[in-house]
């Protein structure tokens, strides 16, 4: 094994990101920190950073651009408005199209402010390194995520429930992926919730609300990472005219190492 | 002992804040959260979150408040205004007025954004939990603070050097206190540097440029944590028109156990 992942596989997962068709990324390029996406024109930002502020265990701000920029000091040569699979456009917080080139999208606000939000598949690397499998990663499909009925603490014109990613664990992982996945809040974190899904009011497990649904296995417990697919659920919320994300599964990877993010 | 702190002494703390004479906030309250201020015209309200998005270490935002209001989730009946034992008023980036009450001068500005921001005495109880001595609370005076030549990266107009603490720790003790102090990173976690003060542009440790000089002892080395009074230093350097912090070392005491930022 080599010591420190190779910026090479960061940036060959950004130009098949870029060039390929759409998939979702949980996987790709181990060991590099991938992240959500969400494009608000300048007007709305102080109220975004505010909401991310007041929820950080699903909206862990990473890095802000300034206004009108697609680059980002935690992958210097990509740009925001490529380089993510599939993006959403949402226009008064309808997602009005998926497209794989946010570039048109783009230009027709010169004032958005781009903020990157950490991403649990960052801590896959790790949970696998511990001999945790990743459901979704072998199955080959997207992450399952659930709408909760939780309520974010509401900022400005802002507000919405919160979303969580859910992965099957043996009970007697289910404390060591916990501790893994303590060790980098700024990724998430710990989890929010362990079993027990209809306390988050979730009432089928194998109907997610974003993402495809992946097998329980006998003995294992669903666990609950808050999700940085929570802006969404404020757009849809919330209303503002317009905005860009990645579509869930479908993250920017960057240039940072995932154990940079530990405690 | 008890296993939680008493929050009728958090409340007994802030009132004597409020009422006493002025004095350093360090070993008040055991248990409970403490935090630096920042007010300033909501004008400047963006610039100054993402200077603290953007240097995370000597600026943990734990709670930002609307324009105009005084009033914080971290403790809800507590007054912004008078319940720190010492504020200080800046004009054009000059401190022009340091008093215990900030009534007059919160009333210039209708639309004040606070941020509270973490504070390293609030993982001075675990510390002194393990038996390490905090010398500034053995000492009765304030920790020991230095300007840095470490630039903070800027956001906006705002720009500035890193601000540290110094607590000197026995040699043998300081893994232990990285590592405690390391499961708090809303309260600026883990140290920035441990010893070697020059290579932090510090030239004399017995000339703090806030707060008081502690002894340090032999076999002691001097530890350095990234501090909430880090803004006041962006203040000097970029002259906004007005602002409101406490005094360095006069803290805001909350009701928030410091547990709760345990990671």
């Amino acid at each position: 094994m080599t010591l420190l992942p190779d910026p090479a596989e960061a940036r060959a997962a950004r130009l098949a990101c870029r060039q390929g068709a759409p998939r979702p990324t949980a996987g790709m390029a181990p060991g590099f920190t991938q992240c959500n996406m969400i494009s608000l024109p300048k007007d709305w930002a102080w109220d975004f950073l505010l909401y991310a502020q007041r929820n950080p265990k699903p909206c862990p701000v990473l890095d802000v651009t300034d206004p009108g920029s697609h680059r980002t000091a935690l992958a210097p040569k990509a740009d925001l408005r490529t380089d993510i699979p599939l993006y959403r456009i949402w226009r008064d917080g309808v997602l009005a199209e998926e497209t794989p080139d946010a570039t048109a999208a783009w230009a027709e606000h010169p004032d958005l402010v781009t903020f990157l939000i950490g991403c649990s598949f960052t801590f896959e690397t790790p949970l696998q390194q511990a001999g945790i499998e990743v459901r979704h990663i072998a199955q080959g499909c997207n992450v399952p995520m659930f709408l909760t009925d939780r309520d974010c603490r509401p900022a400005g014109r802002l507000h919405g429930k919160m979303v969580v990613s859910m992965r099957p664990i043996p009970a007697g992982r289910v404390a060591e992926a916990a501790m893994i996945s303590g060790r980098t809040p700024a990724v998430h974190g710990a989890p929010v919730h362990i079993g027990a899904p209809e306390a988050l009011g979730i009432a089928d497990l194998s109907r997610p609300d974003f993402g495809d649904p992946v097998q329980i296995r006998p003995g294992e417990v669903p666990v609950f990472w808050a999700c940085g697919v929570t802006p969404q659920a404020a757009l849809m919320a919330s209303k503002p005219p317009f905005a860009i994300t990645h579509a869930p599964g479908y993250m920017f990877i960057t240039d940072v190492p995932d154990t940079h993010w530990q405690v």
